[in-house]
């Protein structure tokens, strides 16, 4: 079985793009992802594409021939959909293709166009990530999903708001200098907690923004790097993917993820690591309170040790385990379905040494990412590692 | 490299079943596929779901985990969109993903639910399969889009209405005896040349209908088949995807389906077969004109030679090549994320021999499946054999 490298990374800026369609954005991000690998077209044999709203947002289904067409390819491309998760699935998948041989090379990421929704459309888009039977038709917006979730974590294991509010401040922090960020503004605890409340103890400053944003990445077997003589130093060397059930009433208990858990545990063994042995980490922190269960889940923590991590300091840039350096979902934008090639793009340079906040973790040679869909009904978790 | 096997297929009804939701349906297909396979729940490592509009016929996003839960597993989940042909991506990955020995047991398969949205919001839904910016605000719908292509073909190569009228009084005769099948009624040539003209030279005869429904089936590694002592004599020993520009206004020629042309000739290489080995097919008749170009695409005939292929009989349950002997999408019905599982569940009957039309093709060990997405800007072909 082959290794698999990341090639190129490519971006778009995140944040509100209105004079721009999800077919353009898609198109910068593939094309930049391209252009770094040196990869040429012809060598790229399929497109896996993750987007979750594009049908509401955009009235455009089918969108994977679509997007092939702006990467300037002619091959194959499909579409995955898991909600936040989206990308998640879609690199996921592209890595099992590279491994078993199938493909050399496989361009992978995704894209979301949002803000071009009022805020009550996105909200009800975003709400079909969650139970429509059960939940949206009784008022659930993801807000308050998470908000149960985080209460529950209250109640069970104690924390308050005010930890919360240092994951917003970190995550802040760490979109500061990223040039691909949504926000590059720094913020206080006391304006978090003074921030109108969403849905409590969601604050409007623990919540991610609306985002349009797109990501892509070039993956290509140990061999045709060695081959074409490609500068690729980081592999995916481990991928996992788990589920639970859709509606949290399904659930036995709020405060914890056992999604995550269980590709955490997955993308582990596939990868012959421990929790212990991980430097950095990306996060899906839609809300606050998601990086806490996030952390917990991937074994970082035990339950209910989490919550204090960022007021401690643990987790902020020159803490034991950096979190986000990207900024996360949080400060860098949440643009869906790009989001979980994002933080592999995220990582991939963090680890290289070519992101601007590279400087705090020279020696890292471990990252992980966890991409989650809905209310962490499904979990994609992938480890990175780079030649030193 | 393992051989892929169909363990237990599962279907629904199709047609209007207006007190079901899309899970109900979904769950009961994949229940009866379990069923058949006798594989043990656990055993079931995860589930490739497709489907295409249930974010705009449901407001159901993030579809994967809750059809897990209908199915009774808790494995992860991943939804496949590509416009009709969701179902077939869902199910080429299974195979790629058993065959790389990631898994030894996937379920796959996808389902519809249209019937609840009228006409107009049904059109409207199915469009979003086309470009939204170049054909849809130009007011492109899919019987529009088609009826191009059919006027193309006309004029390049001849054939007339009257040509196009076997194929759907072909396809419903085959659908008479399909318990699963929508429709249960002979037509005749005049009829269908009679109906109310929807597009010209599209018909009302000349399209299929709109349709709730869900297939599902089991896959299993050959190791594990044997381990299990499973009775599973059809293999999926093929299979291939192509790609082509979405938009017709950006192909060379409406009257060919060159995305059709590179899934089989990649499915005939990797089953290592030709064209003339084929016993049987199932292709993607959304529209009549659908399945000469689909009959051309795959290899039976050169381009223009299609066109009278039912009319001659060639094409008929006891031709020399069967074409659609489930009814097809024209008389079994077109829930479009079900369908390219529903052809892999009637291929594996007709081949196992326990379909009611087996009995036209006794002799039938090679049969071959196609499922397009859009105006055939996707395309899946898959290859199944059977053990005699």
């Amino acid at each position: 079985m082959t290794g698999v490298r990341v090639a190129g990374v490519g971006l778009t800026q995140f944040g509100r793009h209105p004079e721009r369609t999800g077919r353009d954005l898609f198109g910068e991000a593939a094309l930049a992802a391209r252009k770094e690998s040196a990869v040429p077209p012809e060598d790229i044999e399929s497109i896996n594409y993750g987007n979750f709203m594009g049908s509401l947002a955009e009235r455009q289904g089918h969108q994977a021939p679509l997007m092939a067409e702006m990467a300037g390819l002619q091959c194959p491309a499909t579409r995955y959909e898991e909600a936040c998760a989206s990308a998640g699935v879609a690199i996921r998948e592209a890595v099992r293709t590279v491994r078993s041989g199938e493909a050399d090379v496989v361009l992978a990421g995704g894209c979301e166009r949002m803000t071009n929704l009022s805020t009550a459309d996105v909200t009800e888009a975003l709400a079909t990530a969650a139970d429509e039977l059960y939940e949206i038709r009784a008022g659930m917006t993801f807000p308050g999903a998470y908000a149960l979730m985080a209460r529950a974590y209250f109640e069970q294991f104690g924390g308050e708001r005010e930890d919360l509010a240092h994951i917003a401040v970190k995550n802040h922090d760490n979109a500061l200098p990223n040039e691909y960020a949504q926000f590059h503004r720094a913020i206080t605890v006391g304006e978090v907690l003074d921030a109108p409340m969403v849905s409590d103890p969601i604050g409007l400053l623990d919540a991610c923004p609306v985002t349009d944003g797109a990501s892509a990445i070039v993956l290509v077997s140990d061999e045709y790097a060695e081959e074409h003589d490609l500068d690729a130093p980081v592999s995916i060397t481990g991928s996992g993917q788990g589920g639970d059930n859709l509606a949290l009433h399904d659930r036995e208990n709020l405060a914890v993820t056992p999604a995550t858990e269980r590709a955490a545990a997955e993308a582990y063994d596939d990868a012959g690591c421990t929790a212990g042995d991980v430097d950095l980490v990306e996060v899906h922190d839609c809300f606050t309170i998601a990086e806490v269960l996030a952390l917990e889940g991937l074994g970082f923590y035990d339950s209910g040790e989490g919550i204090g991590a960022a007021r401690r300091g643990e987790t902020t840039a020159t803490g034991k385990l950096p979190v986000n350096l990207s900024g996360g979902l949080k400060a860098k934008g949440h643009p869906v379905g790009a989001t979980g090639g994002s933080q592999i793009a995220e990582m991939t340079r963090l680890l290289r040494g070519d992101h601007p906040n590279s400087e705090h973790v020279e020696d890292a040679t471990l990252g992980v990412t966890h991409n989650a869909g809905g209310t962490v009904a499904s979990a994609v978790v992938h480890v990175l590692e780079v030649d030193r």
